[in-house]
């Protein structure tokens, strides 16, 4: 079975990277692809990149889509196993997964950390357990710890963008007053430590990511110094990984703005969106010609269909 | 017009039974049936396997779909007739039925029971407005009293796994804090009363069901002595018709276990989902051979299919 | 850029109200110009005509639809400029409009008056910056001050069920308890004002239109000579734009009933939907010859049709 709920999943990141610049080229050669298959879309969180990017993409491969709001067209879902249910969750994950698995071929899920428990969110039981009882392909449409339709997009922009054989890619810690998940700056350090980049990650002391994402990536808790000759300047806030799911600082020093920016290699901004102006970046940044999360954004349909494209390579094979 | 609102609508029961059969073996060989046609879904309630499994019974049928979240996605529908609408809903459904039907070739509807008064939930006002005023086929995706597409579902799901001639079929009722609606087990009985098999119907004192829907079935009280013998065992709970809308008893006892099921004659079990684990039935009996829930789920698609192909060429004949 | 945004961005008012009426007749024929290309659907409130008659006219051109309740689905949108993104709402319209103008090859957005601030909702914020930043066509489903679709299935409507070259067309305010947008009668008056028709509007002191809309229009405060001799009567509610969205009257004279009617030339009534019955319209005026509401609600698809359609041909021109 072809799933993509990470890096992992990918036989070869650079060929799905040249597979998605290649659909942005030729959007709709593959229309005969998924033809009379159907991709089902469930969102546990709100969305709109993705939401609308892998609809789009879908139906540039000939699918037919189905959406749902998980709760809200549908029952809460029981993700634990041999409970009694008496709580306010209608449905158990084993009926819900099976089911939609014998309408849909293939099943996007987006569903994020709750940031109460690092164990719960870090096992991914959602994924888990779609991926045990739904026996079709199960697309991450962003989970508690990973997005990798964004990396891959990312990855796309980056390989665009790049003007070096080997750019510096950093990516720092924004100030927010909420507690985000760690699913972005998880994934774009998984997929970063596959492409050929110098990797830095920067954020004040405590928001340490987990080890088995930052890979081989170099931390350095000094903004500026991180900064210094940074091709691509990579935003993200994230909540604590080691207190977790603690806000631990919103220093509005690390803010990005045009000063800070002056200290990279004439670098370019990405941020996956939503972002908020002015707290975590400078309007003169996101309106300025640096800025790269429109064209970022705009690749998250260019690497859902490569995703989605490997999948049903993947369904034909077997 | 051709509606599909209850068993009552179908000319021949055994040929939708095929229908569905056929549907299944090949699911694309009628899209050009739908073509240029479009099924408006409306939803009052929440839906998982209704609202996925119609979409795409009417995709695979060339059909358009346009789903709406009524009170959600739009506005307030007034059912009564001759009201000074000075209220909370802002749109009669007069109006409302008539404009979708201007939209719509045929049209989808989910409205369950109130619970709180017996007559009119039973008078169906929903579907009855609707099929007065919307000029077009009203398809039942589940009303205050029946719910036609589970049952044939359950049709079907018995044809494929009977083994006998003429099976024991007995519906249960089984514990549940809530209260919930009589629609599925009244269309269920109401169903079977047509097929060929021995329909017993056991549930505490209280909860008879009412009459119409009874038909010829056996009504039992002690439910190890209904399940003696049973080849289909079908769990449901619902909320008294006597004493309309009340939860009159949530005896443990009631619970399907392996236990019980040993009295069956090797038993198949059915439910239509959503199902609340160990408390309606034990997870040794869903996880078990025995448990067709999956299968029967499935089947829902085939079964939407052959009513909404029905729909359909009763169209053409027009 | 075509948009469709007010009657300002269309060439030719009599050839669309032509082309509407011709797809009425033939709705398949451009079923190949719509092919590969993509409508957003953008709701920002409710709606059932604009929301289902959009999406079948969208597809009667051959274009895929994707809807998303904004807020609901997505997440808030910042519409101001240079403010500090410390609320409640996570994203800005600069990157949502530029992000989903990538994926889709036209927008459609509903976004009601807010009511609390006349300026503010006159200056159409959400459309100028959608408008600014999408970089595609933006079709109004309507606005804080118009509703182009609603007005222009209004002049098919009137064309279709004229007797005289130059009929008296009256739009009268009517009671109601809630504050609502002026949205429908200033559109109304807008595209009235370009037809060959005599254009009455009434209502009580203190709910004049604003004068860019009122036109050439004759203004009476007396309902009952305003109706005299009418051809159609056009209902709708609006709250004060004199005193910014007040209810000054729920004065139950002005309830439009068939005795109000009789001051008419046999005159036809409209009005867009919903209504709220026997506040505003008594039943005996609806559920009469006289009222076209559902057929003027059935034109919706069909002003979209042709709104679409020049959209499409204006892409085609580029």
């Amino acid at each position: 079975m072809n799933h993509f709920l990470s890096i992992h999943d990918v036989a070869d990141v650079h060929q799905l990277i040249t597979s998605g610049i290649i659909a942005k080229r030729n959007p709709f050669s593959d229309q005969q692809m998924g033809r009379n298959k159907t991709i089902g879309l469930l969102f546990f969180n709100s969305s709109l990149r993705t939401r609308i990017s892998t609809q789009k993409a879908a139906q540039n491969l000939g699918l037919n889509v189905i959406v749902m709001n998980v709760g809200q067209d549908s029952w809460g879902l029981e993700m634990e196993e041999g409970v009694v249910m008496n709580g306010n969750k209608a449905e158990h994950v084993k009926e819900a997964a099976a089911v939609i698995g014998s309408y849909c071929d293939i099943i996007g899920i987006r569903s994020f950390a709750e940031l109460q428990d690092r164990d719960k969110d870090y096992a991914e039981l959602v994924f888990q357990q779609f991926k045990k009882y739904a026996n079709v392909p199960i697309v991450n449409l962003e989970s508690a710890t990973r997005h990798p339709l964004q990396s891959l997009a990312d990855c796309i922009t980056i390989e665009e963008f790049k003007v070096k054989k080997r750019p510096k890619v950093v990516l720092t810690w924004l100030p927010h007053f909420k507690a985000l998940p760690q699913a972005v700056a998880n994934s774009f350090c998984e997929w970063m430590n596959h492409m050929d980049v110098e990797l830095v990650v920067t954020h004040p002391e405590g928001y340490d990511l987990a080890p088995q994402f930052v890979g081989n990536a170099q931390v350095v808790y000094d903004q500026d110094k991180a900064l210094e000759g940074a091709d691509f300047v990579y935003g993200k806030n994230w909540s604590s990984y080691q207190e977790y799911g603690r806000v631990l600082s919103q220093d509005p020093s690390w803010m990005l703005t045009e000063a800070k920016m002056a200290l990279t290699d004439n670098g370019k901004f990405m941020h996956c969106l939503p972002l908020r102006r002015n707290m975590k970046v400078a309007d003169e940044v996101l309106d300025g010609p640096r800025s790269l999360v429109i064209e970022q954004a705009a690749n998250r349909e260019w690497a859902a269909q490569a995703a989605l494209k490997e999948v049903l390579l993947g369904m034909l094979e077997e």
